[in-house]
């Protein structure tokens, strides 16, 4: 079965953030007084082969922790659906 | 009220990818065969103010269509949750 796995990297709470900053102080100047806090991570869409959506999911986990995220100031999270995009 | 909006930035699917070819042989080297395709994007998490869903998403998506996605290559996705992080 084809799976759809979304990883969504993001910085550790207590790092910080300038690229996060830097988008608050560009909307900000646009006028959008509303937003107060910005965080910016990465969006990894993964097209991955398996038989079980646990076993997906523990592979996809696997990747996290040898290549995609960095532990120092990174987490991880993973979204999982059958299908994939095509 | 507080909402927390995700905002995923994606290449558009006619758009190379050099990243996700890059982490995909990455992958591949480590012995990820399963992995057929990697598409790499941001995910924003911002804090924004609203009296309501709707007005909130409308905002959000001002904030995509004006600052935070680049339209020639890129779509965007909005999630809208109540709360925030904090």
């Amino acid at each position: 079965m084809r799976f759809l796995a979304e990883v969504v990297i993001s910085l550790k709470p207590v790092v910080n953030d300038p690229q996060g900053l830097t988008v608050r102080a560009g909307l900000h100047q646009l006028g959008f007084a509303e937003v107060s806090e910005v965080r910016v991570g990465k969006h990894i869409a993964l097209e991955v082969e398996g038989d079980s959506e646990a076993g997906v999911r523990r592979r996809v986990a696997e990747m996290c922790e040898r290549l995609l995220r960095n532990p120092v100031i990174e987490d991880y999270r993973i979204e999982l659906r059958e299908g994939g995009s095509r």
